[in-house]
């Protein structure tokens, strides 16, 4: 085992490019069959692409909408930061509200309007710095994230993992799929095990592609496979990425997570979340206090041109669930791991 | 309340059609989207049609069998029982090699080949009264299986079942969807739930639209829904059918019925196996001994016509888990109730 990682070998996905003038955005929803960019040229574009799921993950998210701020800051005319932000109020208000439950979309918002606030005549430099900043900051956190994680893993370990927490859903690297990936490149790792995630199948069309891109061979499973596979003695972890982790270590996260939480206790199986540090909200104390987001229940009807129920059936279609710190082994940020968490572990490492 | 049942308004669907001369089957490939029925005019069709999920369910893989039988009959000439029945030995070792997992399908051929061997020059129509026997008792059985199923059932309950257990799995009524009709009927259950049941999604496309036929309008949910939705607590019982029950009460079903149990067990949600007693093997002493069907990965790869995943990648599809008994509340047959399962239950109801 070499503990050293090749980070260049195991990263080269890209799914958000700045080019200057525009932001062009990896189709997610159209992996793994085409590798298409769609073009943003302000800020609703931004916005709708991030309620449509062309861009999705909790950072990916923030950093499409840090450059959707630059992109509706050019549509207004300003003197300096405070007039700036007030111009652009509404399309800050609009790129919010195109995901409920992510926090690194507030963040990273909030983190916008406050350089904006300071700023002077020079204030769209400024939030372009920022957005770039954003993005550069996200991927160091990522490979440290993943050092950091990979090492609690135990030589010749199989891991599974749910959604997509990789290059797709970050600026690159990924979180959990970053774990992974350390974890793969240091020799720890032998088996990945991916689920497939349903109704959007992040695992089968995004989780599975990126792997292959770099090089390391995930097994598909179906969602409700897990509990077999844990018991099979294959799986020593489940790592997980979060939408957002609470001031207790509640963590929000896709739909079916708590239940491979549930199911990793029963087996034995240790259980990590790893997200970066914008990820943990120390002002919501608990899961009960998250909005869990519920979307249409036709996802649950067709898989792309295939439908899979009658039409007009009842359906419920939660897209996150929240697994109680209790059922996490360790939490894993750029800044740290908290083994354990509860609420004095993450107000010791987190504040507040 | 009402504790009587009106079978005939919950039970209006009949996957399995005897003309007399041939074997027609409701195609639940093509379900929810078409009402067709594939004719089998000899046994090796029936074979085929059980292997490609043409009919599927344990009961009513049974069922075709011991028409299967009928149909390899007809191509054979002998002056009795035991004549025939070396001459049919070819056909019935196919139609039993077509699934691997079903007790009942090796349980109805050996019924079948039991009759045979006994009967004299009208050794065909006894094999077709066989057959009728077996699809016949199959209905009553499970009448009786609701009734009893649903009367551990308190009134104002939500429910959740996995794979398609019903009308179409069986003779008719279902097993645990038998459970779940006679439960409705007596004002017991107010909410159904179904889980999709990847890869096949035997739940969205079968379980939803037969409850809909009948005029019982169920809740579609991803599988990875179940824990969260146990968590709202909607949901007192988990309510499954069973390929093969062993002597401990270890209970082998679709895969994802394991992960559901131990959910239900972590939330105090009650779950309950209802099978016939067709489905009990008391010679297979636990779960460890169950062949686990492992069926083609590329089932995992695309839903119909659309694809989910990259070609060639690595997956894992593991057709079926077991449950052990231990994580199981109640196992409900047309014999009776058997609570809190164990080995000496399970010995004092089916002998062995």
């Amino acid at each position: 085992m070499n503990d050293a990682i090749d980070f260049d070998r195991y990263d080269r996905i890209r799914p958000i490019r700045w080019t200057g003038d525009a932001l062009e955005l990896l189709d997610q929803r159209k992996l793994p069959f085409a590798v298409e960019y769609v073009r943003c040229d302000d800020s609703d574009a931004v916005a709708a692409a991030i309620h449509a799921l062309t861009v999705r993950g909790a950072p990916a998210i923030g950093i499409a909408a840090a450059w959707g701020v630059v992109l509706a800051a050019r549509e207004v005319e300003a003197g300096n930061g405070v007039e700036a932000l007030a111009a652009i109020e509404p399309a800050l208000q609009r790129l919010n509200a195109a995901r409920p439950t992510a926090v690194n979309l507030a963040w990273a918002l909030a983190r916008m309007r406050r350089v904006l606030a300071g700023a002077g005549g020079d204030w769209r430099e400024v939030l372009a710095r920022e957005a770039q900043a954003i993005a550069d900051e996200d991927l160091a956190a990522n490979r440290r994230m993943g050092a950091l994680g990979a090492a609690l893993i135990e030589p010749g370990s199989g891991v599974l993992t749910h959604c997509n927490t990789g290059s797709l859903a970050t600026a690159g690297f990924g979180t959990a799929l970053g774990v992974i990936r350390a974890g793969v490149a240091q020799g720890r790792i032998d088996a990945v095990f991916a689920g497939e995630t349903r109704p959007w199948l992040q695992g089968a069309r995004l989780t599975v592609w990126e792997l292959e891109q770099d090089g390391i061979a995930p097994t598909l499973i179906a969602d409700s496979a897990a509990s077999h596979l844990m018991k099979t003695g294959k799986v020593r972890w489940v790592i997980v990425g979060a939408d957002r982790i609470c001031a207790n270590g509640d963590t929000a996260n896709k739909i079916g997570t708590y239940q491979l939480a549930i199911a990793a206790r029963h087996h034995g199986v240790r259980f990590m979340v790893a997200a970066p540090s914008s990820t943990v909200d120390m002002d919501t104390l608990s899961g009960d206090a998250i909005e869990i987001e519920e979307r249409d229940p036709g996802e649950l009807f067709a898989v792309g041109g295939t439908r899979t129920a009658a039409e007009r059936v009842g359906a419920w279609n939660p897209v996150f669930d929240v697994t109680p710190h209790e059922l996490i082994d360790a939490i894993v940020t750029e800044r740290g791991v908290i083994e354990r968490p509860d609420e004095a572990a993450m107000r010791a490492a987190f504040g507040g």
